[in-house]
């Protein structure tokens, strides 16, 4: 046996991975569980992360064209009822409102009062409301494309919650668009999803798989669904953005016309896209290993923290110096397109500082001592590497090379993410090897084990069903850039055309 | 009678002001109305003022130590009940939310299902719930001063609402301080208040007036409520951001509680802080005109449109590459460390094209056709000169000078506000003046009279509220900036020793 070498993060992944993930939530001081149920607080930490997506999102939406508004929070029951699918597929999980102020009770305390002549529906997605504006923006052909965006809070109130992952209330950005032709707007859904494989992958260092939801799996009113997905460290799928062809249906439903060149009157092409804070579970669940989160430096809140070391009290004043220095030469270089983000970290805390900084993974951490300074070097270490791995660089050495460096560390940890997925990718044609991939009687790992199986579907939703059953295993996409391939569907041996990524999932 | 000028806005600020506020809101195409009771819907160009006005704010709080953050948007009805001044303040416009799904009724239709055990209301502010956060982050005197805001939106059921200035959800950023002193929370509070007032003044060209409220006007549970005031084109007052001094109040409600350095326990001393949407209300009414809306440089969407002139379509070609050029060249100029935004209108739809850009207050308009061209000159209308006031600049030299001439706007647009306020702003000694000043029948424009009194008042709350109750008419605020000098009080001749503001209110 090996002996155990000590974690900052306890349990270890594999000791118990869903606690290791709200550990190092804690650690990392992203979020806490709020006293309201399923509702989280994003700590300035993990908040300063999403500010950082949604920049960069934000300026990819604008540069397609994209602009943003802002629609009511609350959506009144008889707007959600105009598509069947898509009430339905809400109706479970809706915050309602209905009443409109409170008042002294026959106990004493408050009680609400003023009841509503009709409930409001805290918006799950805004699609019926919004559609309501786009019937009254939309007249002529002249009018569309209509390329719109918000960001916003939206609730669905789920009984198992996640903090990140599924939580009732959550933060995204939801995009909705409009166009006089039915390819203009599936070309719509397919930009979209491409810009959120860019920023998975590109930003996020997330790698993903784009492809389509099967019919069981899409969103509820839409004819095509499109996602990307991620593997985990527990070799679950995490879908981590959506874009959907709505075709004509929420047209239909919210009455969106328009005069077409030859003057007829048709219904518009819509479409609807989001990605939320759910990015930040999966950057985590991805990323972060048994010291913490690593962030990637192209999003995180700090790319280099400095850490003084000074022994004695004569030190200091040449110590803080030389940081104050460093720091402001830093603070002026820019990393892409975003000044870098330096801190000092002075706090006599002895270890704890710097295992704080581990915790919440920046990038960088250099301490600077006496002798570093005598020797006009940093002494340098990678939060993609061990934690006792630091090397020596010269000052301007690494002046001139800091931004190379977080390159290096993006690359890095988007390459350990790509290959942890490739090995846990299997081709699987066999039904047996299948239901042993997914059962966890067949590990000493419960909590991590399986993966992506690329096998055979052929296309019938009681297969999908079946298998969901047995193994809570779902179809997580039909991959856009599935080979055409003879094969024989996983459940039923019935002939298929191409492999699916079947997989458990959050 | 002189003949009356066509204007672009009917009716004008003369005839019905109210109205021709909602008309400036609609031609400049920046919000209109949800059909959810007293909810807007923000339009992108509406939008795009605000993101400008958040970033401007954003950076300013950062650059103080405020940290971002996003706490709950429902709060249990007991936290609301903490402060008992705060829910009484709070009780009658709150939106409640009982149930969490939707279920089949009796008759068919879905119907509020899942009742909860415990009422919650979405937020009408967070003191409340950020307090709960807070008696958790702070244990010791080192973690305070802590420093929080959070942009979100807010919820107050208004019987009467108006675009911008009073809606039942509106966007705001609400910041939220813990300091280990009074005097420390104090400093706080007038700091952000002047953050307010730069913003207020230096980027929205809106002179304000700073100031402490009374205490019948005062943030329910606040101890002191600083504010900034500005003056409306009817010579209201709009108060346009607040700033609170809430003492131990909150703290003790929410059990807040420190060691201090000499190991004893304290209660905190907090602050809150916040500024809305409502700030574009401000901006319409003050700066738009019979024309429309007239944008700050600083803040407005696009900083210079270009109209290329067009009669001839073999002209088409040359005039489109010449606006494209220039287009390029101005948008690589950056203003006020923002890159500039210039748009280019080839709409062949006749006069309306400018009338359109006009009404959305874009800062300069330049048309261009063959003859322009032929001179390497630029035919340039600016938004705060008359619409039919343009000058011919040449190319490079506008290039040049662009920068300063939208200064120029700013600064114009600032001093004709602080013009208008100055002119309608009187010091008032005699009850029978100060009645007549507020008496609409004196006037033969019902909607715009008035203005600001500077007036003395003995400081009791009975005098405040008579002159409440005759002529609608509440102190703005007790300038920080009022000097000392011995008077009477206008209601009721007691001794005074500085003036306050009187005004009617939005």
């Amino acid at each position: 046996m090996t002996k155990k070498v000590k974690t900052a993060i306890t349990p270890t992944r594999e000791e118990d991975y869903p606690e290791w993930y709200q550990q190092v939530v804690k650690a990392a001081d992203m979020a806490e569980r709020s006293p309201v149920r399923g509702c989280m607080v994003i700590k300035p930490w993990g908040y300063t992360l999403w500010e950082n997506i949604q920049r960069e999102m934000d300026a990819m939406f604008k540069a397609t064209g994209v602009k943003n508004a802002y629609f009511p929070l609350f959506i009144p029951l008889s707007f959600l009822e105009k598509e069947a699918e898509h009430v339905e597929g809400f109706a479970k999980e809706c915050a309602v409102v209905t009443h409109h102020r409170l008042e002294k009770g026959p106990e004493g305390g408050l009680v609400p009062g003023g009841k509503l002549t009709e409930p409001l529906v805290v918006r799950p997605t805004s699609e019926t409301i919004i559609g309501e504006s786009f019937s009254r923006w939309v007249n002529s052909y002249r009018d569309l494309p209509l390329l719109i965006n918000q960001w916003a809070n939206v609730v669905r109130w789920e009984m198992r919650t996640r903090i990140f992952l599924r939580t009732s209330e959550f933060l995204w950005q939801e995009g909705h668009t409009a166009h006089s032709t039915a390819q203009e707007a599936v070309t719509r859904t397919r930009l979209m999803l491409d810009v959120y494989a860019r920023m998975a992958e590109e930003f996020l260092a997330l790698p993903v798989i784009r492809g389509s939801k099967s019919a069981a799996e899409r969103f509820p009113g839409a004819v095509d669904t499109q996602c990307i997905e991620a593997m985990m460290q527990d070799r679950k799928a995490l879908q981590a953005g959506t874009s959907h062809f709505l075709g004509q249906n929420f047209a239909k439903a919210s009455n969106i016309r328009f005069q077409t060149t030859e003057e007829t009157e048709e219904f518009a092409w819509t479409t609807s896209w989001g990605a939320s804070t759910r990015l930040i579970g999966g950057l985590i669940m991805t990323h972060g290993d048994d010291d913490g989160l690593a962030m990637p430096p192209r999003v995180t809140p700090v790319h280099v923290v400095l850490l003084p070391i000074i022994h004695k009290p004569e030190d200091r004043q040449a110590v803080m110096d030389y940081c104050d220095s460093l720091a402001r030469t830093l603070r002026e270089k820019m990393y892409h397109q975003r000044q870098m983000v330096v801190e000092i970290d002075d706090r006599d805390i002895g270890g704890a500082r710097g295992w704080e900084w581990i915790k919440k993974g920046v990038p960088l951490r250099i301490e600077i001592g006496p002798r570093d300074i005598a020797k006009d070097a940093l002494f340098v270490a990678r939060r993609d590497k061990s934690h006792r791995d630091k090397t020596t660089i010269a000052r301007q050495q690494f002046i001139d090379q800091v931004g190379p460096i977080l390159d290096e560390i993006q690359v890095a940890l988007f390459q350990k993410a790509l290959s942890y997925r490739e090995t846990h990718t299997h081709l699987i044609d066999d039904k047996g090897a299948f239901y042993d991939f997914f059962t966890p009687r067949n590990t000493t790992k419960p909590e991590i084990h399986g993966g992506f199986a690329l096998s055979h579907w052929c296309g019938n939703a009681s297969c999908e069903a079946k298998i969901k059953e047995d193994l809570t295993v779902t179809i997580r996409c039909l991959p856009f850039d599935a080979p055409q391939e003879d094969g024989r569907c996983i459940c039923c041996g019935a002939p298929s055309n191409s492999r699916v990524v079947f997989a458990k999932a959050y």
